[in-house]
Parts: C-alpha cells; sequence; structure tokens
C-alpha cells in the first residue's frame, strides 16, 4: 500500500527544540521564573488570543502590520504581541479586585509576524514583571526592578553584565531645550556615535536640519561617562533651564540612590545618557541590559518607567515600571554563540532500573519507594541485551543506572552505575538514594 | 479632555483567572508537571502555529470547523487543537534525533473554537504524556500509564478516584462476531444503560436494526462486573470465536497483571467494558478517569494506546500510549463544585518587610539574606500609615510581616507577625528565616 504523507516540517520563524535544548531552556525560564517569585511577584496568564480592539487601541505602524490578526465568526482577533498590553487590559479591567502596588510575573508565549531571519522568531517567550502603582509609584520600583534583573542574571549564571539605565526626560528635555522637534533623528544619529565617531554624528545631524552649535551641545552631552553618581554631577553643571530636562535629571539621582541601598555593584550598572528605548511608550528610567563579553548580542533584558499603562482602557492613572526578557531569542543567541551548551542529559530521569528476568515486580515495588524520595526515576521496559539497556541510559544522558536481578533482589544491594564516569558501588536501597540524590 | 475608552474585556469561552485563582491553578501545574518529570518524562514546546495541512492532515468534520485557521501572507496557518498531532509531527520530523521509547510530556495550551457553553473553553491547557515506540512497544507501558495518572491524581490531592480501563479490540472483536456495522449506534445505545435501563437498551438497539437475540447478548456482556481478574474470566467464558475479540481480552489480562506488580490499590481503577472513548484514534487499552464523588464532572484524565501515531507524515511505525489532562475545564469544575478552595494567598510572598523611618537600605540588605535563604520575600516601598502596610499584607494573603525600626536595627532583634494568628514572635535573623521558613 502506497500512502501520501504530508512531510513534517514547521513553519520558518519558529522554535522547536530537541530534548537536550529543551532541558536547558526549560532550566534558564524555571531559573526566571523562580527569580521572580523571591521577590513576590504575581503570576499572571492571559488569554493568547484576544478582541483586535484590545491589542491595537494604542498601536498602529509596525504592530498592526505584524500581528496575527483574523475572524472566526462575528469576532475581529489576533494572537497578543507582548505581555504589556493584556496587563494593560488586565489591569483596567479587574482593578477593584486588585491590590496595588500591583506587582505582577508574566511568562508566556507572544506572536509577530516579523519577516523570518536569523535569530527573529514569530513566536517568543516573553518573561515580564511590572509594578504598577494606582495614581503613584514611588521611584524605589525603579531601583528595585533594577535589583531584580541583577539577581536574575546572577541566578542565570551570569558575571559579567551591566545594567544600563537612563532617565527618557533628560534627552527629552534636552532636545526640548535645544527646539529639537525630530528627535528620532538626532537619535539615531547618537545610535551610531561608536561605529561614525563624533565627526560623522556631527555631519548626519547636520544633515538633520541639526546646526553645528547645537550639534556640539548634544556631543557634549553624550561624551557624559563615568560611575553613576558622576555623571548627575556633570548634568547638573550644564545648566539646562529645562523642565522636564531638570526633573530627569532629579529623578535619574534619586534612583541612583536607590540603587546604593540595594548594594548592586557598580561593575553590573551604569548611567548610559544614549538610552532611548523606542519612542513613544516610556516616560522615565529605561534600562537595558548587555552582557560585556558579547556586546553584540544588544540587550538581553530592556524596559522602562511609564506614566499611564492603561489608558486606552480606563481613567484610572496607573503609571508602573517593569522589563521584559524575550528569552527565545536570547536561548538562540547564547546556544549560537557557544556562551551556554546543552548537556547531555535529555530527560529529567536520574536513575535508570533496569529488570533482569522476572524482577519486574520487585524494581517496581523499589521504583515507587525511588520516586517517593524525590529522584525521577524510570525503569527499562524493552526486552533485549544489556548493553542495549544500558545504552539508553548513555543516549539520554541518565547519570546513574542500576540492573537488578535475583540476586540484588535476595541481598538488598545494588551495583549502582554512574553512567559519566563508568565506576560502579555496591549500596544498599537507602545508599543508593543517597548517591543520586547527593550527585544529581 | 474626554477620551474614548476600550472597554476591557476578554473573548467569551477564555479563561483568565485573578491572583489568588491563579496561584491555585500554578499548583496543580507544577504538581502534574513533578509527577510526570517523577517518571521521567521529556518536556516537549511545539510551536503553537502549525501549517493547516499539519494540523488537518488526519482530522475532518468536527475539528476542521473548530479549528482557528487563517493566512499570513502566503500561509495557510492554524492554531493547534490538541498536543497529539504536534507530537506525531514532532516524532516523524525528528526521528533520527530521538531515542525510543520516547518518553515525553507537554503541557500547554490548544485553541478550539466550540460554542461558548458553562465549563466549556475555547483555549485550554492540556497536560499529555505519551510513550512512543519504535515498531513495537510493551504492553507494560500500558500499565505505567495507569501507575501515573494514579501517582499523578494522588500528588493532587485526591484520594478517592477511579481510572477506569478497557481494551477497544473486545468491543470492536465482540461487534465483529456478531456482525454489527453501526457500531456507533449500539455503543450510544450501552451508554445510556444508566438512565434508561436495560429494557430501555434494548429497544434502542432494535430501533437501530439489532436483534433482540443480538441485544440480548449485547447486555449479557455489559452486565459484566466485578474485580479486574473476574473480568477477564467472565470474558473469557463467553466464548466469543473472534481473532480480534480475544487478542483484546488477552491483551487486557496482561496489562491488569502489570497494573498487579505496580501495586495500585483496586479501590482506584476498574475494568469498564463500556469505555471506548471515541470511535476512530484508539487500538488498544484505553483510560478514563473518574471522581468516586464526583461523577458529574465525566472524566478528568483520558486516553489510551494507538497503533500508528505518525502514518500521515511517516512510514515508520510508531504505536504509543498516552493520556491527557484537560486542566483548565478540570479546575473550572473543581473550583465550580467547591472540590477545591482557592487560598486568600494571591502572592508567592511569604515574608513583607516594612521598613520604618530610614532603615530602607538596612531593610533592603536584610531581605537580600532572606532572599538567599530561599523565601519569596518583598519590601513595602510605599508611603503610609503603618496599618495600610499590614493591610496590604493581609489583603495578598502575606503569611508573615515585620516593621523594621531603628530598634530593630540596634538590637538585631524583629517582631515577626504571623498574619494568619496575629501572634507576634521576638527573633533574631535566623530565627526568622526558620521561623518562616519552617511555617510557608
Amino acid at each position: 500500500m502506497s500512502r501520501n504523507y504530508v512531510t513534517p516540517s514547521i513553519l520558518p520563524g519558529f522554535m522547536e527544540l530537541l530534548p537536550a535544548e529543551q532541558m536547558l531552556f526549560n532550566k534558564l525560564l524555571d531559573t526566571i521564573r523562580s527569580s521572580y517569585e523571591l521577590f513576590g511577584f504575581i503570576p499572571l496568564d492571559t488569554p493568547t488570543i484576544e478582541k483586535s480592539e484590545i491589542l491595537l487601541a494604542k498601536s498602529g505602524g509596525e504592530t498592526e502590520k505584524q500581528i496575527y490578526r483574523f475572524t472566526k465568526g462575528d469576532n475581529d482577533i489576533a494572537l497578543r504581541f507582548d505581555l504589556t498590553v493584556p496587563l494593560a487590559r488586565y489591569v483596567a479591567q479587574h482593578f477593584n479586585e486588585l491590590t496595588f502596588p500591583f506587582r505582577r510575573y508574566h511568562i508566556g508565549k507572544v506572536f509577530r509576524g516579523e519577516k523570518p531571519q536569523k535569530g527573529r522568531f514569530r513566536e517568543f517567550y516573553q518573561c515580564d514583571i511590572d509594578i504598577v502603582g494606582n495614581g503613584s509609584l514611588s521611584l524605589i520600583n525603579d531601583a528595585e526592578i533594577l535589583n531584580v534583573i541583577y539577581y536574575t542574571f546572577k541566578a542565570l549564571g551570569f558575571d559579567r553584565f551591566t545594567v544600563r539605565i537612563n532617565n527618557r526626560k533628560i534627552l527629552n528635555g534636552l532636545f526640548e531645550s535645544m527646539g529639537i522637534e525630530n528627535s528620532t533623528e538626532v537619535l539615531r544619529a547618537i545610535d551610531k556615535l561608536e561605529k561614525i565617531g563624533e565627526k560623522g554624528v556631527l555631519d548626519e545631524l547636520e544633515e538633520a536640519g541639526i546646526d553645528r552649535a547645537t550639534g556640539e551641545k548634544i556631543l557634549e552631552f553624550i561624551r557624559i561617562k563615568g560611575q553613576p553618581a558622576q555623571i548627575v554631577g556633570e548634568l547638573k553643571n550644564l545648566g539646562i533651564k529645562n523642565g522636564l530636562f531638570e526633573t530627569g535629571v532629579a529623578e535619574l539621582a534619586e534612583v541612583i540612590e536607590y540603587i546604593g541601598h540595594f548594594g548592586i555593584p557598580e561593575s553590573n550598572y551604569a548611567v548610559d545618557l544614549t538610552i532611548a528605548r523606542g519612542l513613544d511608550y516610556y516616560t522615565g528610567t529605561v534600562y537595558e541590559t548587555i552582557l560585556n563579553d558579547y556586546p553584540g548580542i544588544g540587550s538581553v533584558c530592556s524596559g522602562g518607567r511609564y506614566d499611564d499603562l492603561a489608558g486606552n482602557y480606563t481613567k484610572q492613572n496607573l503609571p508602573g515600571v517593569g522589563i521584559s526578557i524575550g528569552l527565545t531569542r536570547l536561548f538562540y543567541q547564547l546556544v549560537q554563540g557557544g556562551i551556554i551548551e546543552k548537556g547531555k542529559k535529555a530527560t529529567p530521569t536520574n536513575l535508570l532500573l533496569i529488570p533482569m528476568a522476572d524482577t519486574l515486580g520487585h524494581v517496581l515495588e523499589i521504583s515507587t519507594k525511588i520516586r517517593k524520595a524525590g529522584i525521577p526515576t524510570e525503569v527499562y521496559f524493552n526486552e533485549g541485551k544489556l548493553g542495549k539497556k544500558f545504552a539508553y541510559a548513555d543516549k539520554l544522558g541518565i547519570p546513574y543506572a542500576v540492573a537488578i536481578g535475583e540476586d540484588e533482589i535476595r541481598t538488598g544491594r545494588y551495583r549502582l552505575k554512574n553512567m559519566i564516569t563508568g565506576e560502579q558501588k555496591e549500596l544498599g536501597l537507602e545508599e543508593l538514594i543517597e548517591e543520586v540524590r547527593a550527585n544529581t
């Protein structure tokens, strides 16, 4: 009988992992989740599908083009493209049932129909935290968020990373004070500093209609580097008389002071006056996070402060501050760059029990005892030669295996094989459990 | 300034939870996940969106109507409606990279555009395990799956539940032996036994064109009740000469024997010869799970054995056995029925630190120490009266809170308040950590 098969494949731009990679991915995901929970962020889960009018209440342009939008029956619906819009809708909808400040985390998939390209995905995990206030929210929360980023990346195993912060009011106030309206082009020029140098930036600014004197003033501004407190000092010394600018500098100074309280090492954060994080969303503190040794990856955790989370859905004033880790892309880059490596372990199992001859009943009994001790345990059920059974453990990267025959049952002593070293130990059941537990 | 707001709401048929409910939901989800991992099932995560030709390779009828299908660019795509089709595609696609038997679990959302009705959801979590063999798969795996169901529901806190099993070959063989072709109608009549009684079933069978004698024979068959081994004995005594029937009985006998090895109490499983689990998918063992005290909920965990998982995508013969827990619906019913109750706890936080006057720096220092001990800890940052701060802990169901002023810092003694009993204890930092850890 000949059949037509549908070729098994997935759509381009979607990530799918093999077991060993998935184990590693889940480990990162679990680490992030534990970190968020350790700081008391509340888990949230919202529908993947929402009304288009909700998801598109604010956005236009790129979002509208990228969103997966369709109709089902009479409903104009779409897949969420981030976790912030659903948060805004959730807080507006359930306002009376929530306690503020509302600290929530949300780890879930979002969808964007971008052109597929290396390292960009159409379906990807975001891991978000936000703190939303009712009417007001102390700036100490901006420092708290930085502290959570710091703790999370330490927990993920990184030491050499820098959380860069800035305050949007500073750039906006600076531009305002200079009468600059086309701030987009100015920011674009500033972004190219490392590539094209100061002269190049000045030229680009001139092309954008910024005169040389103003251009020099902008350069003077972005030349400001140093320890956070130094930068604040220099900003104050610029003598720029602009309300927005001065508020921004004061906010930055306050956030920096709080960061000091949190005890975050100065090697892990910096003020970077060029960070803008897009143009229309954030209104105060903004964050980017760089892996010092892999700056090419770009920011691995970004976010900021916003004045009004849910202005499209409610008259309640809900200021907030939050960040997001785009885990799918980060994972891809960490693996591609050889920064993390998947292990051999392709299963949660830490111990494989191999029944010999007629010992199945006994082995099953033992397996229950071992699982009760919390050790992920599998019994090998297939027929076959003993070598093949150990090979199964080896292929899956199961760290321990033990074959159990009549002798083992009679004596209560088991030859536990360490699949990594090849070493064998003869142990009683309790000792065996301890050995596996201590080393996995 | 007047604004137009988009009313914040979600689509009908979608579940969204408030924090305390979400905490409870996540607890169930985590319990299921831990249970699956304890048995060595490998985590899998596949794209939510797949090619329509993949998802619809087998199905027709209801699935085609319910599926969320749409186009994006040139792609005809759809949201997965279960986790089994993606598993089939995954195993076919990655066949050479997997180790068999392939034991995987997958917890994820699936989508079905059913008519919304109470307790039915259009987006819901499925929690699946499957064991897939390469060419063959021992029947002991059918018993293993039952053991995992048993362990999982015990872990979820249930004692009075029954996993009902049957073997599809028995019913199919019986009908074959009787020359019955319209088995759908026969099964529908059998299903009504409890409602309409034996006489009613006979009448319905006659309407379906089954003569009285054959009807009596069917009744004789479904009357068979008792302990699993008894049922097998009686089935053999029926003297039905049909290859399929006899194979089914032999398989059931073998699975029951293995279940005995696993030590599953007879109060938690039963053979039920009327279970059919749909008509076109399973080919051997089938499972349903009933909460004894809430039979109206229906099956809370179902599944079965299939001969050929991925026949639409590959010529590889991949028999398997698996089950699924539809957690969203189950959760809804458990909560609606008052079978489980959400607690007051609406946050992961177990300890709230309340800084007084100028103690913030010190409190933050302590918070880091406490988190390092693994206790989810939050610092209350808002200004306000002390009563309001404790009220925050109370509203969120945070079990412990402590206000920290100059005195506490000087003496190193803290008045820890148990928010449930109201009791206060004066403790050193280490004692405080131990107290919270021991009771949360």
